[in-house]
């Protein structure tokens, strides 16, 4: 049973295909071959957004730095949650596309960044020469907590920011789970809320490796190119990343592979809640479930070849059984209702006699 | 018929079945997977290397910069030939990803640089703290002018780097063809000639964006991982780098298909070189042919659709008739003998009247 | 009465007439002159460190970027104190000089990291290849909060440090007011407490501008040298860099006009401590008072013409006139005695009837 | 006698005594002085550039290196000669300031960029995004090889660059020397004739250590104080800065002083140029004289104790004392007649029987 990531899921069929059926003689090169055109065109749709500017690379955090690269200046901060995967998981990629930039982490609960901590920050920013200077804002949708910002509440934040002069960017590298939460259009929980950029994520819902960067405003939109190729994020056989990204647009595929994994993760969060002894830690909303249960419980699902993490990292192993420990459930499309079953009945069951397991 | 570029080509047969046969159930994430364990362990065992640290990325472009930032520090210089890839095709990725480091061009005829001018060129490097330093030399073999360097020529050169105390990166991107042609062992063709960091190239060979970076002095390959991770070329579904890679090593199959494809290129320059109005511009020695001839030729192949560069870019596709422009033509796997037979029919066949075609 | 910064005060006369007396003929540029190598051996000598690398900047800011660049890799965070001039005051130039590095602010009371707090940023920091690595400890002394860090508390910090492979810099702006505070020797309050790089501050301390970079290990010396360089740091008329710090260094000036300003500030925080409407922030340790008083006083000394800040930044100059607002006074080597007297007469007087005057 | 830059001459009393008087109580620091203020007005006089925007640091260095990153981004290049400044003396400065951002030498006689190879770099440069686009230009005026441009030329170079959407920059460090030269005004000489961004020298022609950066075009004012801040180039006491730009702008103490080193290098030069073994190298426009002799008068000259470089750097020492050798003598406005008839005097004469003498 994998929980561990959305990322150590398998990419979905259609997807597979598409990229094999993409290996028919020869394509020009960069991105200038049909398929990706047909992304190009197919994104703007999807986002009746038809100046956009659309460019594919393969992880999200080059789709993340790439973007903020262009948003922040190197003098300046982009502010995000803690949480976040540009402050968390990507060493740095911030600083180093943008050329030192920094981040501002602002606190808020469940994953969403506080409107008032936005403003506060925004307006204790940038005050004179001395300190850096604001830079953006980067909300991540659904957030890392596992919830989602509804249209509104990006809405709200992007406000503030827009009155501050800062761009917006999402990291919506499960910006597909948000949307099939919701039930919003893609453009509703987008531009219509006021983000320019987006990192419209496809790695973790069913694709290989493919992110499409979108740049509402086209503006910087040659800058954008040239900052992908220098970093290396320009694939010459650009084809496969297309056929990856078509594939998983048709229809409402990406959609219907997050319908999947939020009701596999709804199902186990509701399994969760249920027990006498364990608790939810942020609210199921998309993907992931965040929950606590005795430190007993843990060292069973592990013997049992259960995958998932302690979150936060670095909780300590050892100690008293009937603690709570906290873990990260995530699901993906590929994720069954018999595994789902199969580990709440793990996790309720009389736990076995089990040695204490130490390991990540 | 496309002879624009080997990467304007498919991927190998074996290679997308190995990518779909890699996408059974989950794995884990981020290169902590059995099959790029596997490719760890045949890469050494190719290159006769059992300490080598080897990590995947998906373009040539992001190896090579990979490469040389941890060669060559922010403060000082890569020596390469002008044309070399890391000069021309990269839009400055090393100033990039190396802090601002610097490149000075040695000339040198075939696209292999001169050791005497690299010996002078290291003599008047780094003299005191007001110029940039001595830094890095990056060969790339196959060479862009479509020649190789021998395992004595690398050596030679890799010799006058090492004395100065210069480390010694080799762009690959075409190292399969260098291998094809020389019929040396991978070898004696990197760290036993003195290489100390290989880019070794799987996308132009029939993969479809896949390349190993090979570090002979495993010391700093923890910055390695680092650099890699924040420049976002740490693939989280990294299966599908490594099932590419394992397919393309399984057996000989790397340098089967590069025997295709210099072989094409041989009967493609042999049939060139026998035309009375042409001449080859370098010696054919791997998959790309470069060669010269009458504008109104030019025409005409432009005419009937064949896909190529003139090159160097920029010769005007005006003016007299009779007047050489110089092209490129490159052959990957999948190029057919019946192919070539028809480009060279056109080439040397009657000239069509055709309306004179401009454009790139 | 100026109380704004240690940086608005003149320079010490011994300073000027160095600088004047440093005019006389032709030198030897970039540092080959002999005041500079007088002002090496006088720091090894002043520090009991005879191999120490030891490089003369014109600003702070240059002299901390510098060191941490050395110290900090790209891909790294430097432990430091939020409320640290690094942190506050230099607009990102840590980011910038190394690469994108990032900066983990510690909370500590009155400007001083505490031990349990870095102790658990380095446990937490670079588990995995994801985040950001561990690169340097800064230490600020003495402090932004006009507090100092004794010998014993800079090396209970720097053996923490130390003990996850972790070196020590230490932002010594005001060096000369910790250690006229504390009686030690230089060298007891860096190397022999574990500091790696010390930033000698002498320009807030009645220099015209300069400050020392002092390597006591000298291994990353040459990598310092081109680092300035590339920098525009290295002056070539360096003999005005070397005479400043040539007279500053000569008897023990620096300890006397460290004294004196510290005098200054103990004379004034004793008597706003003895005012029944007035609190200090934190002890007065150097030479800055952080204290409170009511806004009413505030904008009798605005009106008076004082010259300081509130401070934090921010605080609002409107509301209640009874309210508290904070407020940072720094003496420097040629604030008078008379000068805090009329300061706290002014401060402890019958308020005048002031208009409310609003205004940084 | 020193020849071998003018940055190792003194500072022109005027100057050194404004930095005196400039130590009178307290002033605002960071430039916010009524000095900083002063010298901002007469800079926009004595250019006719009421709008421009002006900011003073320490080094040439830094004054070219902040100008080209304002000019310049990251992914692009910056023209210049391949013998200026920016190419061999700042250890690739212009990199680290511009995020990476390239140079592109290119040829022309004496110092001065060729018009033609201007044109054709700009044609060959960002065809695609494949390689580096077009940044900006530089121009050094006086050149590093003693000429000057005129202000036609400068017109002609900028007027191509205009052309292509390219700024310009010029390297004022020699800039009085030029318009001491030229008898042009420095209106003339800048902003009319097409250059955007000025360093203007101040250093090398009789100050302590300041140049000023004039944006003709005060659109980047901002971002060049962000710039300077987090490079550690705003001076707290910026007074000091201010005094000294102050007085040499006084009056027409600039272009006296540099009148005084033209005037020094013309006689040194018309008296080379009338020895029967001597040649001048290049024509003698400034304060610069490059000239080549007999190695063995060489030898003699070092044996006297004359100061200056051989230029280029590494030309032997050694070898047939017949053979002529190339050498750069510099003259500043402290140089007297007497030195330069002694010098003259020494080449002139009869060559003492010297131990050939080896070293820099």
């Amino acid at each position: 049973m994998w929980f561990a990531s959305d990322n150590s899921g398998p990419a979905a069929p259609e997807v597979i295909e598409a990229v094999a059926a993409a290996n028919a003689g020869h394509a020009a090169s960069y991105g200038a071959d049909a398929a990706t055109a047909r992304v190009t065109a197919r994104i703007r749709e999807v986002f009746e957004a038809p100046e956009a500017a659309v460019y594919l690379v393969a992880t999200g955090t080059a789709a993340n730095a790439l973007a903020l690269a262009c948003l922040c200046p190197p003098w300046a901060t982009v502010f995000c949650h803690p949480e976040a995967h540009v402050a968390q998981d990507e060493c740095g990629a911030t600083g180093f596309y943008a050329g030192g930039a920094t981040l501002t982490p602002l606190e808020g609960a469940h994953g969403r960044i506080a409107p008032e901590g936005l403003q506060a920050a925004l307006a204790a920013t940038g005050r004179s020469v001395h300190g850096v200077q604001k830079g953006a804002l980067s909300l991540t949708n659904a957030t890392e907590a596992g919830t989602v910002y509804t249209p509104a509440q990006v809405a709200e934040l992007a406000g503030i920011a827009r009155e501050a002069g800062v761009p917006v960017h999402m990291d919506g590298a499960r910006f597909a789970n948000a949307v099939a939460r919701l039930g919003c259009s893609p453009a509703e929980l987008s531009w219509k809320a006021g983000v320019e950029v987006l990192s419209l994520g496809g790695t973790k819902n069913g694709c290989l490796g493919v992110e499409a960067l979108v740049l509402f405003d086209p503006a910087r939109a040659w800058e954008l190119e040239l900052r992908r190729k220098r970093a290396g994020h320009l694939f010459s056989k650009h084809r496969f990343l297309a056929a990856q990204m078509e594939a998983y647009l048709e229809g409402d595929l990406w959609l219907d592979l997050a319908d999947a994994a939020n009701a596999r993760a709804r199902e186990l969060s509701e399994a969760i809640a249920a027990l006498p002894d364990a608790a939810l830690v942020h609210p199921t909303e998309a993907n992931s479930v965040f929950a606590a249960w005795p430190r007993r419980r843990h060292w069973a699902m592990r013997a049992a070849g259960v995958h998932y993490y302690l979150w936060p990292d670095g909780q300590s192993l050892e100690g008293a059984e009937d603690e709570p420990v906290a873990a990260r459930l995530v699901c993906n499309w590929a994720t069954t209702q018999a595994e789902v079953a199969q580990f709440v009945g793990l996790l309720r069951g009389p736990e076995r006699a089990v040695a204490r397991e130490v390991g990540p």
